[in-house]
């Protein structure tokens, strides 16, 4: 596989004697060992490795703030790593460095069930969160695909398939711990629902893809477990009309919990990774959340206008065996893609565009695709306006690389034209840096650079990352 | 009426030809005649007025960015004015300089309704902007007593008696204009419902009021008027049973649109402003917003929780116009509680914090205020865990001031500890700035200095606000 182009990799000097100061302080838990470099310097995104010089395993607060003092005081990069599920290279060590990896920092710290808020440290995972509060009668709602850590879904803004009823990481993180470049360390805020006091820090440091400080503990709002439940597919005729039944819905104000979009490719291959035997066509996945009464009326509404719009008769997922077994599928999407092409990589894409406009975005996509010599898939949280494609590319055929960078370019554009975004839920990294002036325009970019500047002086954090060089 | 302790008031010098120079540029639209000066050198805060040197009437972005330019480049203060129904004397020309009344910019920009958002000048005021999309509709949630005007909420990060449901202006704005302090233009985002793109400007700016840039265009969230409304009022013996009943109400997880309190002498001060007859022992307020089964449901667990906390039965507001005339006296509860103590001057204060330590904190500052030489109210958006005390003090009795300066502070202190704020919607303006360090952190608000040198790197946006000085 051909690393996107131009991506830089221009390692830093390392003072002397900074290696063995690490060594010292964390003994076992730190390493320069090659496979554990390779390990942390990439993710799933298809750049190749860049590798850090050496890697942390911090367990508390104060272990994080003193590698983030030392790395300070010698100007060297520091990059946090959670699950190293990204998809866009936001962990790659592009300037090498350390890798701070967070995941043995995985205690549930403090659950308020009265006050829906739960307390973690940032390397615990959102299935260890759901599975640890489940006594509660509360949910953590937000899911993407991976089993990404809490930490690292603050970093990136993170979301998945519940965004459309609970938000994203954006409105549901409360409070973060958080240590600064020079290795101080700060709480953003408390746990009051909501705050007119000062500056915005959690939500600065929220999508800062670890470029501001590291995130080490996260305060998160939590939700009642859904009275009733439940959950449908419909099949469609044509992509076209799916994705116009979501805009009806939206649009009809219903309170739905999750509807999700998969194109035939993408059914098909989950059918076959995940042993189901879903109709192919183009889909939706539905499910409800509320009282009884208040699922069935949704239900009802959602029926009339897939209806309207050619939607064949819904099948019910009513146990929730069968709905854990359908979301695990849809979450299994990306890998399930992977399958359709033996042996190819993928370049995944990640657009939000506003609700009126998701059909022709996604109608355009879909016609350029097919000209495509490689195959692809469509999946997206469609009630926000998000969608994805998965591009199964040849490792061996540097023009299907090129093809594929030209589409995701071409569909950036398009999302960007339509008022939309370059990234809905992925993050910056290293893959969408060069749209961001086209999205944000040079002078919003200056400020975004300046934040950086006032926060990271010495850009040790994460450094070549969501800014491209003026 | 005596200032706060220590409010520092020292006007910087005007350079020679600056304020010719505006007169030139603006004409009419620039005056500093003392009349206006004085309007525009007070809120609706105890603070005496701090004048500007001169005010500017700006009619649009163009404009503002010019009057930055021009402020920047000769080093003098320029604070925007929006409704000045600030309550903590965020206007306040402190260090003199220029207001900018950006009242003239006025218009509803764009309406999209299939993407429930609007775009408006920052000059449109919340009672405007509904009147404005009465026809779609939609409607905008956020109502902060004041009718004020969407830059001013979006800095101050408004909330108001609909934040349980629909959440603050945190949650609602979508993307801003902005004019930095050197005069450049930016949007902070898309209309997007979510993105991954980089550090969350618009957040940055929401909540900055005024001192990080000039909000001259607001994109907000709009939501369907609800199929059914529903409104009751629910008396209680005391206190604490309401509060009770707030929190379990929260805790069960109803999706309640509005959950208001008001004490006997709020309720009393209520009937005799808005001429109701509303039972006077302390009472909570709700309404009820859903499909009509769904309100039926919701009012039905209410009044369960209600009931065993003691409370009495509903009465109901079931026309359109007894709930209008029910939530304007609830808006006017502010002017109502003023005339409990004819020529008297207030100072009203306002904390948050999680639900769970609410009744113990409106409890214990009760029995506080019980002992104060004043007559006070207490109401609050109890839902969201914020309430307010207003004090009715004489403004010819300066230890009166004192008290309640006093009780404001150990308020505070109490809701700081319960892992609460020191505001929860009005926001830091002067009064405020004592309680960051506590709130905060020296930390934090260092990183929030940082920010605010990066932005502004002349001091010259609202300055002395927000952040005590180190």
């Amino acid at each position: 596989m051909n690393a996107p182009a131009n991506t830089p990799h221009l390692r830093r000097e390392i003072p002397a004697g900074f290696l063995d100061a690490l060594k010292s302080r964390f003994g076992d838990r730190f390493s320069t060992a090659q496979s554990v470099c390779e390990h942390h310097g990439r993710d799933e995104s298809p750049y190749p490795a860049m590798l850090p010089h050496g890697v942390v395993f911090a367990l508390s607060t104060d272990e994080v703030a003193w590698v983030a003092r030392h790395c300070h005081d010698h100007k060297v990069p520091l990059i946090p790593y959670g699950a190293g599920s990204s998809l866009e290279g936001h962990i790659l060590a592009i300037q090498g460095g350390i890798s701070l990896d967070l995941s043995g920092m995985n205690q549930v710290l403090a659950v308020h069930p009265e006050d829906f808020t739960v307390t973690v440290q940032a390397g615990v995972t959102r299935k260890q969160l759901n599975e640890e509060i489940r006594d509660t009668g509360l949910f953590f709602p937000i899911d993407p695909g991976a089993d990404a850590s809490l930490g690292g879904m603050a970093a990136t803004r993170a979301s998945g398939t519940n965004a459309v009823r609970y938000g994203t990481m954006r409105e549901n993180v409360m409070s973060l711990k958080v240590v600064t470049a020079d290795g101080r360390v700060i709480e953003t805020a408390n746990r009051a629902r909501k705050s007119s006091a000062g500056y915005d820090l959690t939500r600065i440091f929220v999508g800062s893809e670890g470029t501001l400080g590291i995130i080490t503990e996260v305060t998160v709002r939590l939700y009642p477990q859904p009275e009733a439940v439940s959950a449908a597919i419909c099949n469609f005729p044509t992509l076209d009309a799916a994705v116009q039944s979501v805009i009806e819905i939206i649009q009809m104000g219903v309170p739905i919990a999750r509807v999700e979009f998969m194109d035939t490719a993408a059914v098909k291959a989950t059918n076959a990774y995940s042993k189901l035997s879903l109709k192919e066509s183009p889909l939706l996945l539905f499910e409800f959340h509320g009282s009884p009464s208040g699922v069935k009326e949704q239900a009802e509404v959602v029926q009339d206008i897939t209806r309207g719009n050619g939607g064949m008769d819904f099948e019910w997922a009513e146990q929730p065996e069968d709905r854990s077994r359908l979301w695990t599928a849809r979450h299994n999407a990306y890998f399930a893609g992977l399958q359709l092409r033996p042996g190819c990589r993928s370049s995944t894409t990640d657009v939000c565009v506003p609700i009126s406009r998701l059909a022709e975005c996604v109608g355009e996509t879909a016609a350029e695709l097919d000209q495509a010599r490689f195959p692809y898939t469509i999946v997206g949280h469609v009630g926000d306006g998000n969608f994805h494609v998965l591009m199964l590319l040849d490792p061996d055929d540097p023009t299907e690389w090129e093809e594929s960078e030209l589409l995701n370019r071409r569909l950036v554009e398009r999302a960007i034209r339509m008022e939309g975004t370059c990234t809905g839920e992925h993050g910056v990294g290293l893959h969408k840096m060069e749209f961001m002036v086209a999205e944000h325009g040079r002078d919003a970019l200056d400020l975004m650079a300046a934040l950086k500047q006032a926060f990271d002086p010495h850009n040790i954090l994460n450094p070549g990352k969501i800014i491209p060089p003026a």
